[in-house]
């Protein structure tokens, strides 16, 4: 059962990439533990990034349509997605979010998964990379307990390095454990509320909406 | 298949029930995000709750045995349960762990769930009391987002006060959505790096301890 239901979610992920092929917009899956700061790096995106990139935002949460609301206010298309109880979003969920958004009015898709270090990693959804997201106050030890999406993601953001001076978070030890399973991860060292870290982001996200979309 | 694994699950959740019983051990289910310092907190109550209340510690990690060698540094027993990519532990991983910890040395058993505040709450494992924990770091607007554990813990326990003056967080909104879906949970406000509002934490372990296991 587990078998066909993974097979049932990569053929909803192969449509998603067709989908965003002919609509050329790439697709991003930011993972996260709940608190890490995956909206508010959303938000001050959407609002420094500048009007040459467009964002549109799939928000999935358990409960809440919380989320949606705050991308909304920040400007730009958003679509909330309540699982209901379940720990990740799948493909399928995600293709009709994507047909209910207006593509030809963004130039990348951001799906904020819901907040879990553990199964979104699981799951294709369509995207051309994950973004593994951590913050420093939750300890410099969780890339190997969390290996899946550490090896997985193609870049990893560091949140709330504001707060270094007030946790114990040994950044060397960070660097050791992810090279250990990922030799390739760019890593982003930020503060989505003071702005640190911000542009070098920015770059990347323009970047990102240049990239051309596989079929 | 999903009803018949929470059958099952059930069913060996009723034998640890029986297995405390007949040890007169209680059990506590710990669970909270990754990096909301539920290691940190075990570490900090073993060291400072004094030897009327010994500890025995189950550790529930996807991979590697870190927070169970953490434990016994801090001179408790501890067992550890790598889920190798499973999202929280189920009963049958926790009563084999049980068999193997020396219950006649231990006062409680505290299972630290894997670090995930969606799955592990809808895993009966056969505890006494669900306990909840958040760090203030992770944002206020946490409890409803993730409602099922806020729903069915006995305490909450508010973590990492210490950080509140360099973070966002409510704690009046905090605690009104936590009357709104749970309107008996006690809470700690607690910090385990500063020990602040600790005590108030062992006291009420030390009332664990003494209440009787129901079979």
């Amino acid at each position: 059962v587990l078998t066909n239901l993974m097979a049932a979610n990569d053929d909803f992920a192969a449509q998603i990439r067709v989908y965003l092929n002919a609509h050329h917009v790439p697709m991003l899956n930011l993972i996260g533990g709940p608190g890490c700061g995956k909206t508010t790096l959303l938000e001050e995106t959407i609002l420094g990034i500048g009007e040459d990139v467009r964002l549109a935002v799939i928000e999935g949460d358990i409960a809440t349509p919380r989320d949606a609301e705050r991308i909304a206010q920040a400007g730009a298309e958003s679509i909330q997605i309540n699982t209901n109880g379940s720990c990740h979003l799948d493909a399928n969920l995600v293709l009709r979010a994507l047909e209910a958004l207006d593509l030809a009015r963004a130039d990348l898709v951001v799906v904020e998964n819901v907040g879990n270090l553990v199964c979104p990693a699981e799951f294709d959804i369509g995207e051309q990379a994950k973004v593994g997201m951590l913050s420093v106050t939750e300890g410099d030890d969780k890339v190997l307990k969390y290996p899946l999406l550490f090896r997985e993601a193609k870049v990893v953001i560091l949140n709330k390095v504001d707060l270094l001076p007030y946790v114990r978070f040994d950044k060397t030890r960070f660097y050791q454990d992810l090279a250990q399973i990922n030799g390739t991860a760019h890593v982003f060292e930020i503060s989505a509320t003071t702005g640190e870290g911000m542009d070098v982001w920015f770059d990347w996200i323009r970047k990102c909406t240049h990239i051309s979309v596989p079929a």
